[in-house]
């Protein structure tokens, strides 16, 4: 197995019979949906709550019971990526564009568990640039607002058009030198009118698993 | 002359030929813009920005050229109305559900000059509900959240349906019982996921002109 699978595959043994499972997205949470699809085969009985399209899409073919999170009282483990984190279990996610559903779902999480191959796991969060979700109105102000908070930052595009949202948002991925107070910009970002959310994810993770050649490292708050 | 009148009117004073003005919304910049109108045809040239689709198209009818926030390099001068402000000229806006658009426009303005009729004027912020601006994707959850900070909140509707934003989004009026900390609950409520904006407008406003009965109390700061 590589680190992906390694790390995506033991987050899975976290889940209880029972339990409301937040599904995140990306190619390490695949096979840890992969192993839920299993689990539910051989009997267990557990409710995913998807944080992307792609991904409910996945949980249906793969046969695992699905909800949505207005149909849900509480979501009782996340298990989602992320694009860089740190020992702290600081996250940098928005990679995929999902930050604003992966954020809300994580934040009425009551546990979350972070799956990573060993590339994300970082001393200091900023070479991924940082993600934003910033309204259409007003996007090239905000843009520049954003730019002088000291990052380079430019509007996410998907072929030749700007990259839409499943909330119909435009994403600005912005590159500081390095991101040495994450809480103060994630507060500051978030104060920028325009600014839906930021892929700065801090006090969410309650466990990393993190994929190493053969074997795992685990990280805990 | 009523209150509206007084102060709708008295504020157009302040532009001056060559400015970009951020145009609001409501029934005392109403008389602003018919005030900014006639001296548009006496041959001031301002370029006005608006807040809302339905002051577009009274600038329209009315003459005002007009651009976009995206076109103009900065905003001179923005007046709107406010549904509460206070002598530190803290505001709540958002009353018309315009607040997101607002805010933006009022951010990217070096003056923001606050009209309204004696009213609004109040010792204390809450007595009018706090207009917050939250996606769609998990409402209930983020309804729930905002309860949390100790109000009761509903989410605004339009006939039977839910009210929907101009950016596709809902409004949750929240009731207080006193907005004692107004920067304190404007930042909490923003790094709520899923609340995209918030009606307090906090250090925008220079200066307003209040009518009182049949004259103008100024208030700066």
């Amino acid at each position: 197995m590589n680190e992906k699978q390694l790390a995506g595959k033991k987050a899975a043994s976290y889940i209880q019979d029972g339990m409301i499972v937040g599904l995140g997205t990306g190619s390490t949470v695949y096979w840890t949906i992969l192993e839920i699809a299993r689990m539910v085969k051989e009997g267990m009985s557990i409710t995913g709550v998807a944080t992307s399209k792609s991904t409910e899409k996945l949980a249906q073919e793969q046969g695992i019971p699905l909800s949505s999170l207005e149909n849900v009282s509480t979501i009782d483990l996340t298990i989602d990526g992320a694009d860089e984190l740190t020992e702290d279990l600081t996250l940098i996610k928005g990679g995929g564009g999902a930050l604003l559903r992966e954020k809300i779902i994580a934040y009425h999480s009551t546990h979350m568990i972070v799956v990573a191959d060993s590339s994300k796991y970082v001393k200091k969060l900023g070479t991924f640039p940082l993600p934003v979700e910033i309204t259409k109105f007003g996007y090239l102000k905000t843009l520049n607002a954003i730019k002088n908070m000291g990052c380079t930052a430019s509007l996410r595009k998907e072929n030749d058009s700007l990259f839409i949202t499943d909330n119909g948002n435009y994403i600005v991925d912005c590159s500081f030198d390095e991101i040495c107070f994450p809480t103060t910009l994630h507060d500051h970002l978030n104060q920028i009118p325009g600014v839906v959310e930021n892929g700065l994810f801090i006090g969410y993770a309650t466990k990393a698993i993190i994929g190493q050649e053969n074997t795992i490292t685990y990280v805990e708050n």
